[in-house]
Order: structure tokens, then sequence, then C-alpha cells
């Protein structure tokens, strides 16, 4: 048995990993060698980004220095628990009325397989990691303008749809529309892969019965004892199924960033900045509002506002920066940036966003509905619920995501009092789920906006391509970085990312191998 | 915004939830009332179906008294410890010799969303529940006659079968191939449709570039700071990708009982089976070997062999009995079922299957290869390999399923020593993982028809049609039950529904009710 495989084995040996071979831009932690001695890096932000500076800097045997806005490090990287208060801009403040051990993450909420480099911290500062179910094929998909509003089940959307297109390109395959692009093999290959692909029967067809039925769910499911045999349930027809949209659902976790595996951090999204703080220590000075950045040829001087000192002016100053201020706070700090980086500082807006988090007495959704975390998808404001991928099967209260959308909505939802959009999402959520109404227990809803230390949920420029190159070349003794300055904007790789890249630069710059 | 869409939510309320309208076999605990006082039952086998029917039969008022030929609870749900010992039939003994804390589930190891009775026995008995990563897009698809031996990740093949299928359907269907099955409305429905689920680009075409690259991979990946564009990597021609024969694995999560979500309990799947045993307490009797079963009008007399006392023979009797055994261990024991009983216990053959443990010095899969549970299918002899999806990022030694096969091959594998299973899945394995043969630890395999309390995996029937009715009867004063009497063969959710059906007619019988 293992003789005839074992040359494939020999040869991919010597050619290496494929896994290795890929190209990523994260390869592993970063190395800064012969840092000048005596060096000293400021840090602007103690978010994901400046936190990653400030710790690569540290070992590389800079001094170093963050200066933090907040009371707590992390930024957007951010977890409500129960007990929290948060103000936001406007003054509203929400308490968070949650069942003990309950949380919710308004910013981000996922880690993907294939952001290494977050992955990579959480690994060297033992965050711990959990699965978070992105797809559920027993949550629903829903629209308003289909099967008279009522949701539908994701697999039988799914299990249909990939059926109908397989059995309609078999079809055409079998009545010779692809002789001209297929050879008589591929045929054969494409008619054996769709069958499988689209659970189609030996002629080929999506039809009602046990192999659809094996996807999209039974009548009757296979049982045990005297009534086990299973009963199939009907597909739907392939117009009824194109003209209710849903399909439109069926990409969403195909993408690199949303596809399977993706993980939460076990208790909160901010247990990784809780991780990176603790491994600073007394490094970052919290309740420091910068209120003026300057800087010449030999170094950098920041004026901030001791928020933990009655807010006493003080100065502090280094040899060079990294300023990982949002560049919507940025834009109203006095600073002498030069004239092309603060083109991009203040031309670069803002997006929002809404995100409610909902607590409900009991999980109704599992213990009536069979469904243990993923996503529900609906054409309703509130665009999605995303049910908890922690504590299947509690008895205890559970906090879903009752709302998480962007644009005209998150405009909307931004301008209501935060109680009124617990209330709206309640209201929309219960038309997927009636037993909100009855169920509810206490609400929190963060629109993004509002948030004081960002102003929006992720930097968007106003020409990429064309001002790019400005936005992230280091400038003089300062280089910016933060998810805004890369290309997975509003995700914590991006902030990973563009930190490592900049303090690269910055030590090239330190150690006078800028020309590199 | 609220008013537009409340009509739907008033009618879809007044339909009742279509979770709850959809009929499954599991609808909730089940109700025994009025059990006869002073009635005896009599369970053989403590494995998930004889703990199901004790605990409800208790529940319910009768006396209940269990015989299991092990010293632990559980049957084939079970899970092998660092420090275990495992004697098969033939007498080789292993010693799992793993790092403290790391297991492997020999038997079942997935419990399914769907798999609604098991799954409310976790709820329960407080089973807590982890996410089992089913599909992972980073893992790898395999085959020795594609590619020159070489695996591809999973998301490649997904992706670029997915973009030409739809390449393909888009292109016929604007050539008119489908005008005599879909309206025009329909047809511009399915192209938005493929557009979105192939990753097409505007012309309906899978081509090389980052709409495509966003599903399987780049050449360089998003990344943050100077270089942080991305670059797209090529697509396989629709030829190359046919002729790999690859895609016959894009289904294996498709079907109800292996997509997503699925989940494993926290430690070891035989904590269902620990949580069932405590529940019991001393209404369990262990290492009593049942050597005859007979029943008359009035009742069933059994007589074991008491292994815990010397072997001393020891008859019991009760009103009634619920035999778990499997039809390969009962088929050996003397008996007086009926004709028809005992022709299906006599023609049940069990099949078996193999699956060996790997232990490794260090998480190589995830620290070199980015890929965090989920499964490695081959057409190798070891047919898949499938990574733990617990302790994510740790740096102590890890335990994945080095091997999982059936048919010839786990004859092939039944028929060798135990280390040999174990070099032979690493010398597979070190074929797609090269690390394997550096980092290997220890190693544990299982052969189904090697375990003494089965003698096989699960029932396979010799003609289920003809003789399932035969084989699911109440025979006079005993019911069988297990996985071997349901139509979820080999899962555990298989024994729970049996069980419970088992337990209903058996109380009907003993109620008087029998003609219900």
């Amino acid at each position: 048995m293992v003789g005839a495989v074992g040359g494939a084995a020999v040869m991919y040996q010597a050619m290496g990993m494929m896994g290795l071979a890929q190209a990523s831009p994260y390869s592993g932690p970063i190395k800064l060698d012969d840092a000048p001695a005596g060096t000293k890096v400021l840090v602007l932000g103690a978010g994901i980004a400046g936190m990653v500076a400030a710790m690569e800097l540290r070992d590389a045997g800079y001094e170093v220095e963050v200066l933090e806005y907040r009371g707590v490090a992390g930024g957007r990287c951010w977890t409500l628990r129960a007990g929290d208060t948060y103000e936001e801009l406007g003054g509203a403040v929400q308490k968070v009325d949650f069942a003990e051990g309950n949380y919710f993450n308004p910013g981000p909420w996922r880690v993907p397989y294939n952001h290494y480099g977050i992955l990579d911290y959480c690994r060297r500062l033992d965050v711990e990691l959990e699965a978070l179910i992105q797809i559920n094929n027993m949550a629903y998909v829903h629209s308003t303008k289909a099967f008279d509003g009522k949701p539908v089940r994701y697999r039988e959307i799914n299990s249909d749809f990939r059926g109908h297109i397989s059995d309609l390109l078999s079809k055409v395959t079998n009545q010779g529309a692809l002789d001209d692009v297929l050879s008589e093999e591929d045929k054969a290959n494409l008619l054996a892969g769709l069958r499988t692909f689209g659970a189609l029967n030996s002629d080929n067809q999506y039809v009602s019965g046990n192999a659809a039925s094996g996807r999209r769910g039974y009548e009757r499911p296979p049982g045990g004892g005297v009534d086990g045999a299973p009963i199939a349930n009907e597909v739907l027809d392939v117009s009824t199924l194109l003209s209710s949209g849903l399909w439109s659902r069926l990409a969403t976790s195909e993408s690199l960033n949303s596809s399977m595996p993706i993980f939460q951090p076990k208790g909160g999204m901010d247990m990784i900045a809780r991780a990176m703080a603790a491994n600073l220590g007394d490094l970052v000075k919290y309740e420091k509002r910068v209120t003026q950045i300057r800087q010449d040829e030999t170094g950098v001087t920041v004026v901030y506002e001791d928020m933990a000192n009655d807010g006493a002016e003080v100065t502090t100053a280094a040899d060079y920066a990294v300023c990982t201020i949002p560049f919507s706070i940025l834009s109203q700090i006095d600073h002498d940036f030069s004239g092309p980086l603060s083109s991009v500082i203040s031309t670069m807006s803002y997006n929002t966003s809404i995100k409610v988090g909902l607590e409900f007495n009991r999980r109704f959704w599992e213990e009536d509905e069979h469904i243990y975390g993923g996503t529900t998808y609906t054409d309703l404001p509130i665009s999605q619920i995303s049910y908890p991928s922690n504590d299947y099967l509690s008895k205890k209260p559970g906090v879903l995501l009752g709302a998480y959308s962007w644009g005209a909505t998150a405009y909307q939802f931004s301008s209501m009092p935060p109680e009124e959009r617990v209330s709206r999402a309640l209201e929309y959520g219960s038309q997927i789920h009636p037993q909100m109404t009855e169920e509810f227990k206490a609400g929190v809803a963060v629109a993004w906006h509002r948030v004081p230390w960002t102003l929006g949920c992720y930097g968007a420029w106003q020409d990429k391509d064309a001002q790019y190159a400005d936005g992230v070349a280091m400038d003089r003794r300062i280089v910016c970085a933060g998810e805004h300055l890369s290309y997975l904007p509003a995700w914590m790789e991006g902030a990973v990312l563009s930190s490592l890249d900049a303090i690269g630069r910055l030590h090239q710059a330190a150690t006078g191998n800028a020309g590199n």
C-alpha cells in the first residue's frame, strides 16, 4: 500500500511546503536588530496598532512611551460587560444590564483563520480562542419580499440553489451546449462533479427525495424504532427559488475574511487588548489626551492634557513617534504633518456602523429553533442577527447581536437615542423571532459615529489609489499606522500589518538604513 | 421603517414558528405517565441507548436495573485519555502515552446540530459543548493522482468549482440554451445569482483577479503599509480542475449530519456517557457479563457472570427488559427471542472502521500551515486527517485524527498489530504533512472489529426493508434498542431515538395501552 504513493511524498518534501510557499504579509515575529541605544519612540494610541508597535519596539531595545486617551487599552477592540457604563458622544449613557458573565463586542467580533498576524499575537500572549460559527445551515435567510416575509432555513436555499444550477448545467451539457469548450472527458467529469455538488439523482436531476432532503431537511427526519424511516420534503421549484432573491446570501461566508474557520477570544474580544496591555505594563500612560504634535529634524514633541491629573498640560519628547490615532480624531489635533499626509488626514472620512447587543432571559433560538451560533441574514434594517458561539445549551440569559448595519440604516439608528435603537432592533427582530418580545431582558446599542475615541468605524479614503502612498509614508520622524493604512480596513489584522510595516520603516530610519 | 414590514410579522406569528412546524423525531423529553407501581425493567447495556432508557423509565416510576459488561458506561461513546490502557480482542494492549489532558475519541466524535435528542440530553445533564470545525477552507484536498500528489487547499478547489460552473451556466444562459425552461425574469435572477455564487466578474466570467482571490487566496494577500495592495493568484483552468477529481470532496459537509454547526463535548465524547452514568448512580451494575436471556408471559430472567465477584453466576428477574446489547454480541448469547427477531439478530453484520489518534510534539498544522480544526481529505488509505477543534494555538503537544477509514482499508489495518497501524498512518500522513515524521510523539489505533464490547462499529442489515419491522418489534416482554435499530446508524442520535421509541412501546405494554 505504501510504495505506490511514496514518490509523491518525496517530491513534495523536496518542493517544500505548499503552505509556506504561499506568500503572506505576515511571516512571523518581526526582527528589528541593532536598535540604537537610548533612542525613544513615542506611540500615540493604545489600540491594536499602537500596542503592537510598542511591544515590538520595546523588545528591540527602544525606549517606549505610549499615550492613550481612554482609561483602558484596546481602542475599537472593545467588549462591554455586565455592569459596564458607556457614555457616547452627545452624552447618552448606557449601563450594561446583562447577567453576570455576559458580554457584547461592539467592534471587532471575529478573528479569521487567515489573519496570521493577530493570531500569532494571540498565540504569543496566550489568548484563548474558540470557534465562531459563521455558517449555520439552520439559521435563516429572510426577505420581506419573499415567502410572505417568512424566514427560510439557510440549508433549504443553499441546497436548492446548488441543486438547481447543477441540474440545469447537466441538462445543457447533455444537450451539447458546451461541446465547443469542454472535451468529452471534461464533460464526464463535470457531470460527475455536479451530481455530487448538487445532490442530483442518477439522471443528474435535482428532485424531491432523500438525496435532496439529506441536505435541505426532511418532512420527517430519519429516526429510530417503528417509524424510523425518513420522509423527504419538497424542494422549491427553480422559479420560486430564483425570484426569492435569497440566493444572494449564499456567498457571504465564502470570502476569505468570513469563511470557516473563524474565531473569537473566549470571554470577549478585548481579551486580546488586555493581554497586550498587561504585556506592556506601565509603558502605557492612560487618560492622556494629545493636543499638539510637532516635529523637527531631531525629534518629536507632543503636548497632552493629563486627564488623570486635573487636565494638566504636559509636554513629552522622543526621537521618533508612531501615530495610531484615527484620522477622524487626528484631523482635529494641532499637528505639523507635511502637506501630502495632512491632505490624507483631512480628507479621510470614517464610515459608521450600528451594532445592537440584545440579552434575552433564555436562548429561545437554541431551545425553540435549534440555532446554535451563526447568522440570520435579513433585508430588514437590522441586516443580521448573529447568535452567540459560546455557552451553547446554557439555561442562563444569552446575548445575541441583534443588529449590525452600515450605510443609511446606520445613520438612522445613530440619530436615535440608545434605548430607541434597542427597541427598533427588537421590533424588527421579532418579525423573525417572535419570542424576542416576551424574552427581552436588556440591550446596548453602539453607533460608531458617536464613539468618542474614533468618531466612526473605519477609515474610508477619498481616493485610495492616488493617496495611499502619501498616507503610509514616514513623515520625517513620525509614521502613522492603523487599519486605515492597510488593505484590510476595519480588521484588527489591518492594524497589525500596518503597524509592523510602519515600525520596520521607522527602525530603518533610526538605524540609518532608510535607503533599503 | 417599521410599519412597512409589520404585516408579515403578524402573519408569521399567526402561522406559528416555522422551526416548530418542521417535524422532528425528537420533540422534547418523553412523557411516560401512570407507570404501574412495583414494575421492574431490566436494561441490558449501559451505552447511550441503555442509559437513556434507564433514566426515563426510572423517572417514570419504574424500578430499574442496568447490567453493563464493562467497568465503565458509554459503550461506543468512548474517550481514550493520557494514561489509559486498552486491550483489544486478540490481546494486544495499548497504553495511551499522550501528554496530560490530551485525549482521543475512537468512536463518535461529533454531535450535529440536527441531532435534537442527544443535544437535549447534553442540555439536561449540563454537558458543555464546543464547536467542531467541519469545513476548513485552509485544510487540504489531496489525491495521489492529481497535481503530482501535492495537496491543494480546499478553498482553491471550492472556489474554482463554484466559479467555473457558474461561468459555464451563465454562458449557455446568455446563448439561449435555457430559453425553454426559464423565463426572462428567471434568467436575469439566475445570472445575478451565479455572479454572487461563483465570484464572477461583471461579464459573468470566472477569471483570475481579486474577486476570485478573495475566496481562493492571493499570491500576496491584502496587507498594511507600503506594499499593502494585494496581488491575485491564478485560478485553475476548467479542464485541470475537472480532471483532478478533487471536486468530489466539495459536498462532504453539505449533508445534514456533517454540516455546520456541529459540536464536541469539551474534554472528550465520553463526557456525555459520564454525565448519564452519574445521573443513574448505582442503578448501573458494572462488570456483569450477560450469558442467558429468557422470558415468558410474566417476565424476564437474565443470567450473568459477575466479573466483579470472581465470575459468580447470578440470576436476576424483571417484568420487562430493554436489550441494547449490539446484535454482534447478542447473537453469541443464549436467548429465546422469537423467530423473526432471532433471524435479524443472527443475520446482522457489523461494519468495521479504523481510527488512529496521533499525538505530535507541536501543532505544526497550526504553526506551519495555518490549519485550525477541520479535515483534510485524501485518497490515501488513511482517508482523512482531522485536526483538533480545541486548545487552538496551544504550545503543548496536540492530538489529531490521523486515519479514519472504512471498508477494505479498515480490514487491512485491523489485521495489523496496533503499533503497525500507527506507523502506517504516520507514513501516509507524512505525504501530506512531512513534519509528522519528526514531530511524532505517541499514537493509539482502534480497529472496531477488535473492540471486545461491540465487535464492530455499527449494525448493517442483511435486508433492512424486509427485516426492520421484525427487528424493532417488542418481543413479548423484551424490546431491543440501539443505533442498529434506527435510520441513523452509527450515530448516538440513532441510539437515543431508538431507545425512546422502544421504551414508549414498553410503557404502552406495561400500562395495557399496547393497542395505541
